[in-house]
């Protein structure tokens, strides 16, 4: 069956936001998926766009996609961010995750930018294994941090 | 001595790239940077900035900066990423560093944006147990994947 890449449009956010979903259940964080259709449509398609995503069509079922975003680097530029990348868990096995993931690369590539960025759970070997044999580098010293929402209220509130 | 905290200018990026160079030697990368004061001038000051920065300046002279730009989470929404922060070695100790940080925290909580993120080293325990005490929460399972310029271009030659 024939799969074909192309960009996501604004009708497609309901699909994506399916497969966001599948993503955070699969990293053991079902219920840390705060987005509506309605601010993936509102926050990737207006002038200035949050995001870009590549989706996977079969059969005019989207079954995979890969969600992105500008990032700057104070060390080398221009860079982007791979937010999310998944397929179908019954799509799987097929290749489609490895061509959005190429799409990506190769966009990145083709606009001259500097780094492609992005990160994965430390249990996920498969996925380390995958990124490590395309040329990846997983950076072992550094930590993520976050701030959110309820931690900035009390941070700004007490400050 | 008073310190006045300010949106950073285009006039401002060579102080700021030395304040770059500074961090990436303590982070232990001192030959990480490779952006120039033009690419700044260029990538943060045309019609769609690629970052912001905000600088403390004591006396004429810029003595720290924090910089950051927008991303996109697909769990909450909006976000902002602080990419740098670094106050000068010799003014370090006297506040400065946390005023930047709130100055960021606060521009997030008003914009009501729904997170703030940053990377941090591991070894780094004297930033890591500030950054908690402010609430922040350091992720312990994520890793950092980085594809740069020589393996994008590996990888997509090979493709």
């Amino acid at each position: 069956m024939e799969i074909i890449l192309r960009e996501g449009q604004k009708t497609d956010m309901s699909a994506v936001l399916s497969l966001i979903q599948e993503l955070a259940s699969f990293e053991k964080e079902a219920n840390a998926v705060e987005l509506s259709v309605e601010e993936l449509e509102r926050d990737g398609f207006g002038p200035q766009p949050l995001f870009r995503v590549f989706v996977a069509e079969r059969n005019n079922e989207i079954v995979g996609m890969a969600l992105f975003y500008e990032r700057y680097s104070t060390w080398k530029g221009r860079s982007i961010h791979l937010e999310d990348l998944i397929v179908k868990h019954q799509y799987r096995g097929e290749g489609i995750g490895k061509a959005l993931y190429t799409k990506v690369l190769t966009y990145a590539h083709d606009q001259n930018l500097k780094r492609v960025s992005w990160e994965v759970l430390d249990w996920n070997t498969v996925a380390i294994d995958f990124y490590n044999s395309t040329g990846a580098n997983i950076l072992e010293s550094w930590k993520v941090v976050h701030m959110n929402e309820n931690s900035l209220d009390a941070f700004v509130s007490k400050d």
